[in-house]
C-alpha cells in the first residue's frame, strides 16, 4: 500500500512502542539541572523523592538513557486507548489548495479527550507499584485532571485535584467527569491549604492560576500520609511518557516512507510538543536532517516568544525547585479573557534549552485566529479540536499556505493533542463574536519578570 | 497473532467494507410495507419522494438486494472516522471474574460521539448528489443532530435541526456543537410550524418529544424550497447505513476466528442494534447458528417489551406514513425524569418484525441500574459511555455474570454506540443520588395505546 492511498494510519497492537524515547540522550548540550531553592545547589534524588514517586525521580534526572522500557502492565493499559491514529488531512489539503502533505497525530480518542492520559497512566502505575494510597495534582483547563482521574480509577488510588477556580466555574462538565471517575475536586485557591488561604487573603476574588494550584497540590501532598504529588506537564518525566506519541508517529511514517519537513505542536508546559518531537530531534541536532520544529503558544501567555530564559519557580507559592526555563515569572497570571488553555508561566526545561540553542522555533497566535483555524479544520476534517491543539492547526495551515505560495511540496506533521468536547463555552463565545484577543504589553510582562528570583 | 493476545482490533483502511448489508434480504418473512395514512394502501416511491431523497426512498423500499454498494466519495468520508475499533473488554472480564469473552464495537471515536455519523454522512451525501440545498431533521438527546450538522458542514448543505426542547435546555453544549458546525437549531415545539403552534396551544409548558420534533421537521421540509427531511433512526435505510458497524465486526471477528454467542445492543429507534446485527441475523434465520440477539431498552420507554405490534404513525403530529412496528402509541411521551435517551415511541419495522417472529429478544432496564453499569465499565475500561449505550453494557454484564454462575465460556459482543461526553448532567444526577427510576404503569401505557390509529 502506498502512502498516497492511506488516510488513517493505525499501528497494529504489537507495533505499539515498548520504549519511551528520552530526547535528552540525543542532546550535546544538556538542560541545566534543577536547583534547590535554598542552597541553589543541584537538587538530589532524595530531595525530589519527598514530593515525587521514586521511579519518576529517576526518570526526571536521567539525561543519558535513550530508550526507557515501558512496563508491561502499563502497556496493557495503553492498549485500551492506543495506538492513536496518524491521519493524512486530505480534505484540508484540498480545501487549502496546497501542494503540501499535512498529517496529524490525533490523541483525543479517549474519554479524557487528550494526550494527557499517556503520562497520567504511567504516574498512577508507578504510584501504585510503590504502595502509595493517595495522589494530589492540579489542573487548569481540566484535561490533565480528567486523565489522572481515569488513571487513578483504573489503578485504584485516591486522588485530590486542585482545579483553577475560574476553570471549574467555566467548565462544570469537566468537573463532573473528574468527579464521575471518583476524584475529589477542590477549586483553587481554597481554604484547605496554607498557601491557598494566603493567596485568598491577598486577593479574595482571584480566579486562581495554574501556578497557585500547583502550590496547593504540593502542600497537600506533603501533609497527607502515603501521598505524592504528580503533575501533567513541564517536568521531563512527563515529556518522556508523552514520547509514545512521537514514537508511534516515527514507526508509522517510516513504514510509509514519509519524512516530515516541519513538525508543529502547541506548547503550554511542553509535554505534548516534547513527546511529539522526541524521536525526531536527535537527527536534527546531529545534522542528519533539516526538519523544522515549531512550538505554538498563545499570544496572551508567550513564555517561549517573549519570556526570559532563567531559573524560576514552577509555582506561584515559590515552593518548587528552581527550573532553568523560558518563563514569564512565577507571578504571571494570564488574562481571564484567554480561553485557549496553555496558561502556564514557564516551559519544560528541555524544550526551553532546545529553543534557546536554536533547534526549536516558537510562534505565538491570537486566540480568535486560533478558533478560526479550529472551525475551518473541524468542518472539513470532522474533528472538533481542543483550543490548545488548535494553536498547532493554525500554524500548520499557515505553513501549508506558504507552501502554496512557493509551490513547495513539504510534509507537515502536527500534533492534534485533544478534542474540544469540553470547550464548548469557548466555541460559543467565538461563534457569537464576544471572544476578544489579549496580548500583554511589555510593562504587563515586566510585572511578571519581577517575580523571577 | 491469536485472538487472545489482541485487545483492540482495527481493520486496515482497505478492509473497510465497501457494501452495506440489507438484512431484509435474509428474512423469509419480510416486514410489512408502510401504508399511506389516507388510503391505507402501501406507500409508493413517488409519495415517499416528496419527503425523502430519491436514493434513500429506493433503499427504504428495497427488501431484496443483500449488498448495497457504498459510493466511493462516501467511503472517503467514512475513512476520516472509520474503521472503528472492536475491543476485547479484558479488564471488565477480569473484574467480573467471568469465563465469558466480552467484545464491544466502539462507535464513539468521532466528534459527534456516536454511530449516528454513519447514516448522517450517507444522507447528506445523497442530498448533495441530488442537488438539494437544505435539509431538516429532529434530534432528541442530540447525537443525531450533531452528526448531521457535521455531515452537512462537510458536504456544504444548510441544515435546520428541531431539538426536543427539554434536551436543548439540559444539554446546552450539544446545542453549541450543533451550532458550531453551522446548523440552525430550533427548540421544539416551536412557533415556526403549524404543528408546533398547535402543540404549544394545547400544552404551553411541554418539554417536547421526539415525535413532535419529527412533525415540525417534516412540515418545515415540505414548506422549504430545495429541501428534504432526513432522520437518524427508525427507517430501514438508516439501519442499512448502520450495517457498516456489523460488517466491520464480522470481518474482524472472522479474521480472528471469533464466533459471537450473544449480540447485544441498545434500542431506541433501532438503528444501532439493527446495524450491528445485520450481517449476523441471516445465519440465525436459516438455522446455521444459534446466536442470541438482545435489544435493550429503558424501562421508562418500553416499546419492544410492553408495546403493541401495530400500524402507527412515526410522529405525534400524525403526518407520516403508517409503520407496522412495536409502538407505545404516537402520543406517548416518556417521563422527563428519564435521562438515558432512547425516548422514541416506536421501533424500526424490521427489528420489530424480527422481535415478533422470535429472532430477537428484548429486555428493559431501569436507569439507575444502567448508570451503575456505566460507571463500573468506565472506571475499568476507560471509556465514559453514552447513557444509551450503557443499556447494552448493563445487559452484557448481566450475561457475563450468568456465564460465571454456570461456568460457561460464551462470546458476548455488544455495541458501544457512543460516548457520554455530552451527558454529564445525567452523570451528575446519578453521582449525587438525585436520579430516580420511572416505570410507566399499565394505565399510563393505555393512554399511549389509545393514540394508535
Amino acid at each position: 500500500m502506498t502512502v498516497n492511498k492511506v488516510t488513517r494510519m493505525y499501528l497494529s497492537e504489537d507495533e505499539i512502542p515498548k520504549y519511551w524515547y528520552n530526547m535528552r540522550a540525543d542532546m550535546k548540550q544538556k538542560p541545566e539541572p534543577m536547583l534547590h531553592p535554598g542552597t541553589r545547589q543541584p537538587i538530589t534524588a532524595e530531595e525530589l523523592g519527598a514530593v515525587f514517586c521514586g521511579e519518576l525521580v529517576k526518570q526526571e534526572m536521567d539525561m543519558d538513557t535513550r530508550l526507557v522500557e515501558i512496563p508491561e502492565a502499563l502497556l496493557d493499559f495503553y492498549k485500551s486507548t492506543r495506538p492513536s491514529p496518524l491521519i493524512r488531512a486530505r480534505f484540508l489539503e484540498k480545501e487549502l489548495g496546497t501542494p503540501a502533505e499535512i498529517y496529524y497525530k490525533f490523541e483525543g480518542n479517549n474519554t479524557s479527550g487528550s494526550h494527557k492520559l499517556n503520562s497520567a497512566a504511567a504516574q498512577a502505575y508507578y504510584a501504585k507499584g510503590e504502595g502509595l494510597k493517595n495522589l494530589t495534582t492540579e489542573t487548569g483547563a481540566g484535561q490533565w485532571g480528567t486523565a489522572l482521574a481515569m488513571a487513578c480509577a483504573f489503578f485504584k488510588i485516591n486522588l485530590t485535584v486542585y482545579m483553577v477556580k475560574v476553570s471549574s466555574r467555566q467548565k462544570p462538565y469537566r468537573k463532573a467527569v473528574i468527579e464521575t471517575f471518583g476524584a475529589n475536586l477542590i477549586p483553587s485557591p481554597s481554604e484547605t491549604t496554607e498557601v491557598g488561604r494566603r493567596i485568598l487573603a491577598e486577593n479574595p476574588d482571584t480566579g486562581g492560576s495554574l501556578g497557585c494550584a500547583v502550590s496547593e497540590a504540593l502542600e497537600a501532598a506533603m501533609k497527607t500520609p502515603s501521598c505524592r504529588y504528580v503533575l501533567g506537564s513541564v517536568m521531563d518525566h512527563v515529556v518522556l511518557h508523552q514520547s509514545i506519541i512521537g514514537q508511534e508517529c516515527k514507526i508509522a511514517m517510516d513504514r510509509y516512507g514519509i519524512k516530515p519537513d516541519v513538525i508543529i505542536g502547541c506548547a503550554g508546559g511542553g509535554s505534548n510538543l516534547g513527546g511529539l518531537i522526541a524521536p525526531f530531534i536527535g537527527e536534527k541536532i546531529s545534522g542528519k536532517t533539516d526538519t523544522r520544529f515549531i512550538a505554538v503558544e498563545p499570544a496572551s501567555c508567550p513564555s517561549l516568544t517573549r519570556g526570559r530564559f532563567a531559573y524560576d519557580f514552577g509555582d506561584t507559592g515559590r515552593t518548587t525547585p528552581l527550573i532553568k526555563m523560558y518563563t514569564l515569572g512565577n507571578g504571571f497570571i494570564p488574562s481571564s479573557e484567554h480561553a485557549g488553555g496553555l496558561r502556564y508561566h514557564g516551559m519544560n526545561p528541555t524544550l526551553s534549552k532546545l529553543r534557546h540553542d536554536g533547534y526549536v522555533e516558537a510562534r505565538s497566535a491570537k486566540q480568535t485566529d486560533v478558533f478560526r483555524a479550529a472551525l475551518q479544520f473541524s468542518k472539513i476534517e470532522g474533528i472538533l479540536p481542543a483550543p490548545e491543539s488548535s494553536h498547532a492547526i493554525w500554524a500548520a495551515i499557515d505553513e501549508a499556505l506558504e507552501c502554496k505560495k512557493k509551490n513547495e511540496k513539504k510534509v507537515i506533521l502536527f500534533g492534534l493533542s485533544g478534542t474540544g468536547s469540553f470547550d464548548l463555552a469557548a466555541y460559543m463565545s467565538y461563534n457569537d463574536g464576544t471572544m476578544t484577543d489579549y496580548t500583554p504589553t511589555d510593562s504587563d510582562l515586566e510585572k511578571g519578570f519581577a517575580t523571577i528570583p
